[in-house]
């Protein structure tokens, strides 16, 4: 009904019903419910402060609110779904405790600064989490790579055999993507931690207000400059959102790749039972049903941005309703991200790595194919007749089903006179990555190099 | 606990409660429940007519499920996170009601095949919908159109007034662009309808079923043709969603005239007050707050194709668990079309149009400039002159701020002396209107004509 | 400079330099200038055959036209970007050639149904060429999938081996999709063959025109009902972009597979040397560019369609210039799509298979475990024992690095004394294979029925 | 022919016309030459220091690299489109000048640290180009902005009339937009400028490398720390393309808004001649091509953006052949971004705007209903009393087409008796504008802080 509206005193026909219900946002934005009550008790205190209400006002607010805060916590909160938003359900409850008193909390306020706070503080607090996963998963991974600088894997391009590397580098990989992440979560923090409030509907107000102080009792790191970029800006969602897209996109390629090496035809790895899935009809399956829906769910993470994209393209200023429908997007990702990063936490130490069998593929690869046209090249032979002479090694072996170093050396001397006793030395794989010492590369002392620089970053960002 | 799965047998370890949470999928899937219950039944009465299982058996499945459906619509039904989803919930329920025999419609299915089946009957049911919500609002834009055919307003190209249009011609501009959607709903419904009960887990199975049999009495137009075909595809979900693409994209259009229309530079169009929604703060207040959600909603079921496009990119075959995350964003779709054709059929009758500032605005965008330059040619001026006589007239008028028709004759003839006081017909917007006679062109008699066949294509269709 | 626009008369200054730049598109759409041509001279005759140009005028404007385009072709034409459009160049070289009755082409004519009418023709004949090479790619598969019905492979699901399939069955699979996306091409194609030509600039005119006879000359199916919708609609772009999108998203899907099946450790498939590409460095190479770009490619694609959708969303009626970006993310799709299938119906036959690594995995995989249990069920054992049973003979087996076959009768009568000496007829997955014989299903049956249906729907269809 | 290829020799078989063609990319990636000389020349002297080449073949090296350079930019380079990349291209004629030395430049490195290397150093120089763009725009709104803090609009929500605002205030909402944009820009850059020059394949090196010396010399910040990483890192090339979509989406809306000012229902602006359009119809038009075209264009960038995020999604390490699709969506997110950021520096300064329209529209929006309401609360009516009795004096004005400072004094006490004569100051909107002094708000002495504020920060930065 009409009456029921703060706003419906020039409306002869009450709201339809089917506008409620379409324009309705409590379901979802009571999940702001916190945020909103501690960006309502800053404002009290602050229009206290200014003289604006009395301070006894302040207090019963505040006592107020506390309280709201505490029946939605228990429970004993009834949401109202005529009453919109998260806001009109927290107001209204607070003006049933407090009396009339209830009413001046809005004053020099609106609902678009309101919105803008409440969404700015959880954003905050969400990428706050998101960075702790991100380093307790970069933190997993270092500790997995220890022990494993000298296992051999196929490293790959093209996802064809290319060079031997260690697993313990191809797992370091992974905590680079995660790190710069987390300074992208960092960097975006810096700019959702700008308090809104005091911007009013549009345009500030004719109140003597002081948003310096109440950001900063928000824990804000600065303020608004313009009242219409306050409550129109939704950049910070925006960011967030892309921040978690990246993040995704780097678990979405670790999952891609324990769903590979799970399976039999490479073996490298095999998910602990807590982690797997089995199947009720056929008794072999081990599933790994984790990483294919985080490889999914990346997706959804994906069109969230591209909804919150096209949600702002060609808006004029100021506040629009369309912005209401950046919660959802943002909500879906945190609950898609946050369980991601944790659930690899727990997952990735409990997987069961297969050195040998690791170690068969890199053979069946012919990794050391590079070696041995190297080994030729140092003793005088052009490096392209090099390049022919291990191609013709590679198809006698795979002929055979056979790695090169099963070969015969009158058989590798068939093909080149120049090769001698000690071609042996240089086809073993673990040679191979040794001698790979450059800065960065796949060597084992690299490796040791890069945990021990990630471990640093952690503890002194940690 | 490991003994609660039914391929638990072989694991050792228990499933981690964080694995159980992020694989879950009954908060959103047991919106299938109907068509879980339909498919099921049909595969009971499909396995009793080929002796898979017995008459009595199937009836007491039958029974079972009919039970099961009875008791999730009364709210009686206790839906169990750990049971996952929402086929082995009703499966659980449905064996502690029939008994052991509940383990034999398992038979000759799997999960796989399943979960396409209910998916298949969901979308099926959703798009007929849509297409019932789409020609709702076709009709409601011809009603619109009658009686306002003749109704000058500035039709504009890059929002710029171009030449006058009738207010009837724009409204049905819309309806063919929905008539275009539903036919489109309804070719996909013909590949939507498509049976995948049979291709059990992904190759088909060694009992002797009769997959055609049970597509008919599930109403589908044809039965799957590939076993690994019919669990891995999931093309029927990505087309439903993107025809949700096109129509909302239309509805935003609409969305975006509205709102302009609705303020009052333009002045064109008034809310009924039950559409539209004041401010608790600024008394003059009509927001048009539905039109705003939609157009934002839109970006969201683009977000929502995005993500069913990036999921299916590049996956192996048959089935991944990846495709699993094609529900919310379908479910988000629906949540989001459905209600906003609803809304508009409702809200468009209710609509307030303003002819005179409409003509007003049509005066003020020197409409018919086109016109007086066709009057000089058509008096032998070359074109390019006429188009210049007729920019210096505008130029004159703008600088008084009148339209062209409040010039003199003696003025216009200073500018070209070919004017005679028979120019004041040709700058008449509404005979302007009514001399644009071509075919599918703004006159009268051209509305008129395409409500017509738009009405016999609902007759025809509906 | 002014001078040079035909509309500049009423504007005092030039157009600034870096606007000709920004708004100029010949760079991209001369691409269209056969179908500009082609619908110039269907719109001459047709304004002879109404009597507003004479007979003789449209010969000369068809047969000036007609040199244009040989100008155009002998790459004797000189392209003149501070034309702007393909159509400004072609209408500048026409009036050269025939002199001032070039100027009367573009009566009752404007820019924004000749840009439409371009683009419609441009994009039917794409979608014609689509479906095509859609019917050239399913005629390989089919070819393809002949004798190899009884080859046994691992049929993934999650990626772990799940029961044996058939290799003719597992390529079938991706003729059905290429199939369905054919008959959304052929959907698509009847809406874009609607012709615009005689909406005008957004009003239609006031001139007697006959869209319906331009249309028929110029193939289309049909004529624009409404001159708004005719030269705002997009849809026809957007919908064939869609049509690209789900058509390369099985393109990448059959691209992974092989990458994957070309990687050692699955062994399933050699490249053709033709197909293949080196390094220059690792002489043991043989890299799947052409899948790995495709599958790249088809994120083009998708963000294509991202992008039109976004473009539309929200424009006002009716002709907005943001619309002249549709052209650059339908031309890289044909770039991408149309190439994509032809590269496949060359490399697919080439694709030396190999069984003997398919069965292996097979063995590896422990295909045969359902058989196993399916075998002990039906001699009695209840399924969930008879699956634990099946689960202890897989353990037992991959313990030892051996297949189930290789198990000795004793072995596995001690896990379950109902097994026989025929368990070893069960446990062959040649054998498991045939008895899949349920319509749809890897039966050999099928897969034979399946390829001559594709060839009955080729037949009637090509 | 296969001979042609530097890995050809194990191949049988000439690789395919269609996968030359197919896998191209000089067409585009010659875009990098200037980066790929530059990124070989500091290999060449790394290589030198390092005793891996001579000092003599180090400086042939490089003056023949400067002549390839040279020629390139004169236009006497001859591109070969069979040498597939840049890459290749340069270093074919490389040898050409410099003789068999010229294979030396490939020692220890790869084409797939070396494209990761161009990219870098290309994307490096764009952003830091945007960055220029970005701060000239700041710059040009902050002079806009002078002289209009006292020009009163129509500060809009939902596109209704809200509240007053100053000009002033509402151009440097954007300013602050772009601010931020530059920032994150700025911040991308150090993430841009990580060398992964040494990484060669994907596994480092077996010579004794110094990728820190070579990053210097480019002027890199930083160098790879996991060579896996590094070459199949594209991270840097999404976030440039998504500070892109984020500066365009600022852009789109300021384009939008300037689209509907120049609609003569607002009049609130015009455009100079030389960034209008007419039509060679109508005479009266002044369309806003670029604005449209920078809204549309927004669009292609968010498609780049999507492209790229699917590019990436699971796929494993290291380098793949998807990559290469990295270079087009980055190349027309520039070629759109910094043009338009240019032509908006260009034309902003030129544009008329025309204060009494927007004034006029302020009335009509009846913006001093809220001063109206606060009269009345200030006098100690309740507020929600006051809402009403405001909203009933803009009933009363509504019905007559008026102000509200168009009602006699009478009529006002009528509606309620507390008002007084004084009521016509506070209804003046100037005035409400200039009580708007809460910090960020519209009040002229806010528009004047926020320009020294900006400006400060350009002069730091700059």
């Amino acid at each position: 009904m009409a009456q029921k509206k703060m706003w419906g005193g020039r409306f002869a026909q009450d709201t339809a019903k089917s506008v409620e219900d379409y324009t309705r946002s409590v379901d979802f934005d009571r999940r702001l419910y916190a945020e909103d009550i501690l960006g309502s008790k800053a404002h009290a205190r602050m229009l206290a402060r200014q003289g604006i209400i009395a301070g006894h006002e302040a207090e019963a607010l505040v006592r107020g609110l506390d309280q709201v805060r505490a029946e939605i916590e228990s429970g004993a909160f009834k949401w109202r779904p005529e009453l919109e938003d998260v806001h009109m359900n927290i107001e209204a409850r607070l003006t049933e405790i407090v009396g009339p008193v209830g009413g001046k909390l809005h004053t020099a306020r609106s609902r678009n600064d309101q919105v803008a706070l409440d969404m700015r503080l959880h954003v905050a607090a969400r990428l706050d989490d998101w960075a702790r996963g991100l380093k307790a998963l970069v933190a997993v991974l270092v500790e997995l790579s220890k022990g494993r600088e000298e296992t051999v894997m196929p490293g790959l391009t093209h996802l064809q055999p290319a060079q031997p590397v260690s697993l313990a580098h191809h797992l370091l990989a992974y905590a680079w993507m995660l790190k710069r992440d987390c300074e992208r979560v960092g960097q975006a923090l810096v700019r959702v931690r700008v308090s809104p409030l005091g911007a009013a509907a549009l345009a500030g107000t004719t109140f003597d207000l002081d948003p310096e102080s109440a950001a900063r009792e928000l824990g804000f790191a600065g303020v608004f400059k313009n009242s219409l970029d306050a409550v129109s800006d939704r950049d910070f969602v925006i960011e967030a959102v892309f921040c978690a897209c990246l993040a995704m996109s780097h678990l979405s390629r670790l999952c891609e790749e324990i769903v590979l090496w799970a399976n039999p035809c490479f073996g490298f790895v095999r998910l602990p039972d807590a982690f797997a899935t089995g199947s009720s009809i056929m008794p072999q399956k081990r599933n790994p049903d984790v990483c294919e829906l985080m490889r999914g769910r990346t997706a959804r993470v994906y069109g969230g941005l591209m909804a919150l994209l096209a949600l702002v393209k060609g808006l004029p200023l100021a506040y629009n309703r369309d912005l209401q429908e950046d919660k959802e997007p943002f909500f879906a990702t945190d609950d898609i991200l946050a369980p991601s990063l944790a659930i690899m936490v727990e997952m990735l130490p409990g997987l069961e790595f297969f050195p040998r069998a690791m170690a068969r593929a890199a053979e069946q690869g012919y990794l050391n194919a590079t070696e041995l046209a190297d080994y030729l090249a140092a003793r005088g032979l052009p490096f392209r007749e090099a390049h022919h002479a291990a191609g013709r090694a590679v198809a006698l072996a795979e002929g055979r089903g056979q790695g090169l170093a099963d070969l015969g050396l009158d058989e590798l001397k068939a093909i080149c006179p120049l090769v001698e006793g000690d071609v042996f030395e240089v086809l073993s794989l673990s040679a191979a990555l040794r001698r790979r010492t450059s800065p960065g590369g796949t060597g084992p002392d690299s490796a040791a190099r890069q945990a021990r620089e990630l471990l640093d970053w952690l503890g002194r960002d940690g």
